[in-house]
């Protein structure tokens, strides 16, 4: 892996990690809705019409797992194996269309040692996806566990 | 639909909707990591084993997807379209592994009236997900906007 390693020493609340860009096109907007979120306004272009949004949109839980792509790429591989513990405040602000690209600014909100779980901290993020205008379409606050330098 | 319609005015704190099952095969554990969480432990069994996991274990947002899909057809499909408004204390308990079956229990924990949307309801649930042992894997508190009867 060409990127610097990230141990949770390295880590300090306010550090911001960009990421992206992550396409979400029509069809896998369909495919991923299809398998895990088949709804009229994630499947179908025309019974979407008949819904609130009036247009097709890709599932909540398809761009949660875009922004965890993002995640990744800009921090949590650089972690040589997270673990995460769970999401706070995941709230999705605006619809992801077809063909949008999306980004995340992943900021670091809080760290501390695991209790539990020695020679590991906890870290916590705040993840906001945006799409290719820079309007926030969703955000989150996941927690992972990251290994403390040996 | 061969399923009752609910509204909003059907839905009550404590009410119990069951769904499932949805298998967790080994091949999808794998591609869904590879797009969205390519993690070692979610993507490589030899490389898993180096991991606080020690083995192959799905990705988090994979099951998250999969509740999803077990909400889907317990409770969202019979709101003629939900709108999801956000997720509250995402946990991931216990690792899913390849072969796990999963089933879900969503119990109805709030509901009130939208004030910015007149004709809709905003209901809470607490999501639970069980593998095949019954043991908790993962649980959450999703939000939606639901309809309310005309």
């Amino acid at each position: 892996m060409n990127v610097t390693r990230l141990w949770f020493e390295d880590l300090a609340v306010g550090q911001v990690f960009e990421a992206g860009p992550v396409a979400m096109p029509r069809d896998r907007i369909v495919s991923f809705a299809k398998e895990f979120d088949p709804q009229a306004q994630h499947t179908d272009e025309e019974a979407a019409r008949a819904t609130p949004f009036g247009k097709l949109v890709a599932s909540g839980w398809h761009t949660a797992a875009a922004s965890m792509r993002l995640m990744h790429e800009a921090v949590i591989k650089r972690f040589g194996g997270g673990m995460g513990l769970g999401v706070d405040e995941l709230r999705w602000m605006a619809p992801v269309l077809p063909g949008d690209v999306l980004r995340g600014r992943i900021t670091i909100t809080a760290t501390r040692l695991s209790a539990s779980r020695p020679g590991f901290g906890i870290v916590t993020m705040l993840v906001e996806t945006l799409n290719q205008d820079g309007k926030p379409v969703m955000r989150m606050k996941p927690s992972s566990l990251v290994r403390c330098r040996e």
